[in-house]
């Protein structure tokens, strides 16, 4: 089969790999239909963060159809229409029972060795915990829905999250640091848990336009102090629920700083940098999030996407085929893409 | 009237300086009875971090009896025994009434340009606000009772806090890092909330003795990753409550080393150095706490100091006159005193 395989710095290539094949009674083969490009996807790409090893497949997020079925499967069946989480789990241990599927004790990340998501098929361990069936009626052939849908293996999960772990419900004030499309995604997800007031920080006028659909009610383009300051005079002192959406050193302390005296960050920007905790400590901010168990969201968020209370669709700006995976990666390396969606 | 001054690294002096008087309507003067030297009085003593400025008064933890009273005061009279909390606050801002004291917009800290509680006399801003009466019956020439009153000054409500911020309740189990005072009290705090079993990790066997006695259930006197090793094997991967009570970098990654996925690692050691939020990210570690707002704990801890419940005295294992404050700095800084009692 083709898949997408990292070989250096802006180095992805889509070539021909070992077929994807059952190993565990457990597993599921899904033929994949959807894919996307992760803003973590670029860490490798760039040289920063060698997450799919030296040379290894690329990708985590994707949906597709069930081809080939464990013998001990139960609940899925050749054909189902399925969503992965970017991670696996079993979906019975202490950590999957509690919502945090991405600490599951037999769980794993998909790409390097394991199959990747931007590829024609994935093995998929612990099928049952693993995946969402997707209802039979869903068309996928509408491209907008399947957009919409294929966001739920990661993005919009990851956005959710950070509303969650900031403490994000009904009327709050809350600030979003960061208009990728993780941040465009904690702005949706903060506009449907019921923030009433949403600040989003951000410069691109393309993605702080997108901010608006989704809810946001204030735009702030400063950078640094200066965007802290403007924070805190729209705010008064700052806001109780901040989502931390990009993860460098600066935005985590941005996010600090926009963040109100015994308010909460929620952060789902993997930390690349060393932070002090002074600001935290004098002003007793709770920081709360990580990696997102995206398997806990979607269920409900996929009901909500079908029932079309809410429309992700438009973070997933720009959409190739197989071949078009490396020119994806290029796309969003250069901003001419919020993200990619690979169709095949 | 006498007070302690510091001069510069390693030099305290007890001194004449001017007297405490009202200020402002809404003060009081409190005649100090007994005051305590913190674990936080040692960075400048180390020259460390100039808390009290290049040369300023000092001392944050005080108790006495209120001897002149401001226009304004409505709650207390002369000859009130009264306990400070180590900030003032006006009782009546957003952040007091959210129990927040320590964010009071118009609060703020002892010693410095302000009066120091290790002197003889303290002018208190805000009085109605800043003071807990107490109840005209207790007797402190009992000095056990009084001990035990003076650490609701600072360290057994920053222990306390530690424990409320990690989420300790009834069948916890809580893992403590550090056997300093603060360590101690948090155990106590750990124990008062419920907390079932209860890991202390620290070195010293004095301090360890009080843990027990404190309600400790288990000990690790491993450090770094030997300590976390150990605390993940006792636990079976770590415990969902952890009480950070040093604050150094290594002491803070050890508690979110032995930190359950999930759960909570409640802090109020003084975080001197940056660190990583890697871990806390990748498996979904809450940080919460910082600076105890001492004001909203004394009322309930008063209530079970005075009702037998608790005995946080053991915590101040030497007592000194004012005179002998500077041997008190030294004997803590030597580790010859977990924390000195001042009697005036």
């Amino acid at each position: 089969m083709r898949a997408t395989v990292f070989h250096g710095t802006r180095d992805v290539r889509v070539e021909e790999v070992p077929d994807a094949t059952l190993r565990e009674p457990t597993d599921v083969v899904v033929r994949v239909t959807h894919a996307c490009i992760c803003g973590s996807d670029l860490w490798p790409y760039r040289g920063e963060l060698l997450i799919y090893g030296e040379t290894g497949r690329t990708g985590h997020e994707f949906m597709g159809v069930v081809e080939d079925v464990g013998a001990e499967v139960r609940t899925l069946k050749k054909g189902d229409r399925v969503i992965a989480p970017f991670a696996f789990s079993d979906g019975v241990c202490e950590y999957c029972s509690g919502g945090l599927h991405t600490s599951c004790v037999q769980g794993g990340y998909w790409g390097a060795q394991n199959d990747g998501g931007q590829g024609e098929a994935v093995r998929v361990p612990w099928a049952d915990g693993t995946l969402v069936k997707l209802p039979g009626e869903v068309d996928l052939t509408d491209s907008r829905l399947a957009a919409a849908v294929a966001t739920l293996t990661d993005v919009m999960c990851t956005g959710h999250h950070a509303a969650v772990s900031a403490g994000v419900g009904p009327g709050a004030t809350a600030v979003v640091v960061g208009d990728g499309a993780v941040g465009l995604c904690g702005v949706l997800a903060a506009k449907r848990l019921g923030a009433e007031r949403i600040i989003v920080m951000g410069r691109h006028e393309d993605r702080l336009a997108v901010a608006r659909t989704f809810g946001a009610t204030d735009e702030v383009r400063e950078r640094g102090a200066e965007a802290i300051a403007r924070v805190q005079e729209l705010t008064g002192g700052g806001a109780p629920h901040v989502l931390e959406c990009v993860g460098t050193g600066q935005a985590t302390e941005t996010a600090i700083g926009v963040c109100r005296a015994g308010g909460t960050v929620g952060h789902v920007g993997v930390p690349a940098e060393p932070i002090s905790l002074m600001d935290v400590y004098g002003r007793n901010i709770a920081l709360r999030g990580g990696v997102a168990p995206a398997r806990a969201y979607q269920p409900a968020l996929l009901a909500d996407v079908l029932a079309g209370v809410i429309d992700p669709s438009p973070v997933l700006d720009v959409t190739v085929g197989l071949d078009g995976v490396p020119g994806g990666y290029a796309a969003m390396d250069e901003r001419r893409a919020i993200k990619v969606l690979v169709e095949l």
